[in-house]
């Protein structure tokens, strides 16, 4: 098996489960999302599992929903995953540390600064993922009146992109040469100002901080619109996608990193993590159960929210018991939307049903069964080229996470599917990606 | 002795010794601006010198010096206190932490947020030093052209508190009930939507994060000019100033506590902290000459450069043997020029003299000699009433801080005037200071 088709996992956190009924499962910490202590043991378990990274999704708002469903949501609050993280970053040695920080309402200069100082202080384990933010109620909590436009959300974030990567490489990584002797700290040859002026942002720049220590942090992306692929292709290293069958995944794959190459870029140099909410257990039949006992826990008005979320309109007003009508154009989330219209359509779901699917397991791939039937699946998705790895979403902590660890993992690795070891000590190494040179300065 | 005159201690680091020369010292660590585990070994120093907190120092730019000036100094660069703090929450369980956050150059969603989060993962240690931005060339990192002028920075400041501290009362304390068996998390009524609407912002809310440990993390600040007294009076709980003589440490202790009265405040709410540079020495002579040393590597453009920011003006146009002439008003800190103004005068001091002393101890209060004349002085400052504690600036680190920590701290412990166990396990109780009833939510 050649090095490249190994499997690369993340372990997706919203804060803790994504599953509407997680916090209820016997077993599962209902406070999850406001205990450190239960977190730091999460990223050692994921650690002790060889993973690649702890991804931290994140919204700057609560849910856009109605109370009586978010009342429900375990998921209202949340740590910031920018604070989160470099504490977990103390407590760990090896594992990637990926949080979610919006383009839309962020300034480049924090944005670029703090995952430096993350990729510092985690020895180079940071990754940014780069989101134009789903959650159109963000725009109250900054001053504005409405969700910055579709279109425009992206060009800001094309720009935002450029601005914080030109920052990053604000000193070459040579510049501190530290003398003590001389009393010189730093080279001024080896410093860059930015000077950008574009449309969105004027920065000036340098960065106060170092070089990240992996040059740049790890970007990874998640959209799924023509607008979401095209910026993935131009700048991702990781894309987290939402796929739910193979067919899917494969065209998704196939059109990223074809539109990679038409940029002269080179295929591995992103790697395609489907999400899939994973539910382990001795047989398929136990592991069905497992999820139903969840979905059960699920309040059906909360699964209409989470729908209503989703598709950007309110779908208590449909019929229940008919299947999904049309769907006006909205201007959240467009590509994330579709595939939830195509999936309704496909398996002939009624509106009760998709609410039910997507309050639980939020419309995402399920792999549900035993160590092996979830092993041969991956293996599949790897093998066709669904899937460079997949982003784990757990029905719920700890269990869920350590059934994940300590019984899917090693099925992976007896199969040669997966690390035994990690292979360096920050995130690009481990994900097999190169270090970017530094735009301003020659090697 | 009365508790309540016994010493407080913070550690100002920035973004480790704020003397010129210090990383240039025999046994400094040149590189502890970048080093994660140099910053530890620091944090647990401090906690075992039974400090109050850790105060880190901040600014959104390079320091604003010409690049033959800048290229010496250790600061150039720093970790972001917001990521930084975190990382050391992790790894220690007493020590407060004290982060500077601009109220010009960010949005208060966002600060209300991180220090939320910050809190929670320490255990209620979180303090948030209010600045309005000294470095006027932040602007030009966000997209300004121009500093905000000062007036206007500190209206906004007064409205981003407001907002902060609306935002961390979002949730009762006891709103999340989290109730497995009806499957309610929090209890709506217990949830409170800002809506603020403001000359400045517009914040809907609520807060996606959960009451502060301590309800509202500890309010610190640090303005110096007659504005900067005021929202110090009507807001802060820790309060860092420049006084550099006992005399105008009385009269700014006398005037921001008389202003706190008129507003109804109890005056030993507010902490009053003068920075203090402190070196130690077997005998005073010994202190005199190590501080000596230090000063001789400092730079002498580089004095004058560090001269040039705190004026606000090009100090190398004047007359370097002559006395300080008229400096014209400035937009930048008002307060802490007037300080120094004031100190050359008094002194009779040189432009070159004056630039070798703020290029070295920045022209803050020093307190050379051994570690009873220090703790002499410090006892003085307590009972005189200039000072609550003092923000204690080591020459270099770790020597210089060992040395505080292993000789001055048990030699005030000695006389009674410092603690020798923590109050407490949050700074608020550490500090003696009330936790805030949630202004929406009757206890
Ligand atoms: C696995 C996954 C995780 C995501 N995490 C976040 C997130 O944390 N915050 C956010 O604002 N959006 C998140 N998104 C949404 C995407 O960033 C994007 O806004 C959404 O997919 C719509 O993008 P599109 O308009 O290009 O389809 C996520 C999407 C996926 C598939
Ligand atoms: C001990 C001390 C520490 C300070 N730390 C910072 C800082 O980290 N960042 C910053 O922008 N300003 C800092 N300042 C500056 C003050 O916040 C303030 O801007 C300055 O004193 C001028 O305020 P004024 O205009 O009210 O005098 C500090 C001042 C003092 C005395």
């Amino acid at each position: 098996m050649s090095t490249d088709r190994r499997l690369r996992l993340g372990a997706f956190m919203r804060p803790t489960s994504i599953h509407g009924g997680g916090w209820r499962f016997p077993g599962a910490w209902p406070d999850a999302n406001f205990n450190f202590a239960h977190y730091r043991q999460a990223a050692l378990t994921l650690e002790r599992g060889r993973f690649d990274a702890l991804f931290m999704a994140d919204h700057l708002a609560v849910l856009n929903m109605p109370i009586e469903a978010l009342k429900r949501s375990a998921t209202v609050t949340s740590f910031d995953p920018l604070t989160l993280l470099p504490a977990l970053a103390a407590v760990t040695s090896k594992l990637g540390l990926i949080a979610t920080a919006s383009t839309t309402y962020n300034e480049p200069y924090h944005v670029a600064r703090k995952f430096a100082a993350l990729d510092h202080i985690s020895g180079g384990r940071a990754g940014w993922n780069l989101v134009t933010s789903a959650n159109p109620h963000e725009a109250f909590n900054f001053s504005l009146e409405q969700h910055v436009e579709h279109g425009r959300r992206y060009a800001r974030a094309r720009e935002f992109f450029d601005v914080v990567t030109g920052l990053w490489d604000s000193w070459a990584d040579d510049a501190f040469v530290r003398d003590v002797e001389s009393g010189v700290y730093f080279d001024p040859e080896k410093l860059h100002v930015l000077s950008h002026k574009g449309p969105h942002f004027s920065v000036r720049g340098p960065l106060n901080i170092a070089r990240p220590i992996q040059g740049w942090p790890v970007i990874v992306q998640a959209g799924a619109s023509d607008a979401g692929r095209q910026i993935a292709a131009e700048t991702a290293e990781v894309v987290f996608t939402n796929a739910n069958n193979l067919r899917d995944a494969k065209a998704y794959y196939a059109d990223v990193k074809g539109r990679m190459v038409l940029l002269g870029r080179q295929r591995d140099h992103l790697k395609v993590l489907p999400a899939a909410f994973v539910v382990v257990g001795a047989t398929v039949e136990e592991a069905r159960r497992k999820k139903e006992q969840l979905d059960a826990l699920v309040d059906p008005a909360s699964g209409i929210a989470s729908l209503s979320v989703r598709l950007g309109t309110d779908a208590s007003l449909f019929d229940l018991d008919g299947p999904l009508p049309a769907i006006p154009e909205t201007n959240d989330g467009k590509g994330s939307r579709q595939a939830l219209v195509d999936m309704a359509r496909e398996r002939n779901m009624t509106v009760r049903q998709l609410a039910q699917c997507v309050g639980g397991s939020y419309g995402l791939l399920e792999l549900i069964g035993t160590p092996q039937s979830i092993a041969d699946e991956m293996e599949r998705w790897l093998m066709e080229e669904g899937a460079d790895g997949f982003n784990v979403m757990f029905p719920y902590l700890p269990g869920g996470m350590d059934d994940f660890v300590d019984l899917v993992v090693p099925e992976l690795q007896r199969r040669g599917l997966f690390r035994t070891e990690y292979e360096g000590t920050t995130l690009r190494e481990n994900l097999g990606l190169p270090r970017p040179p530094n735009q301003f300065f020659a090697a």
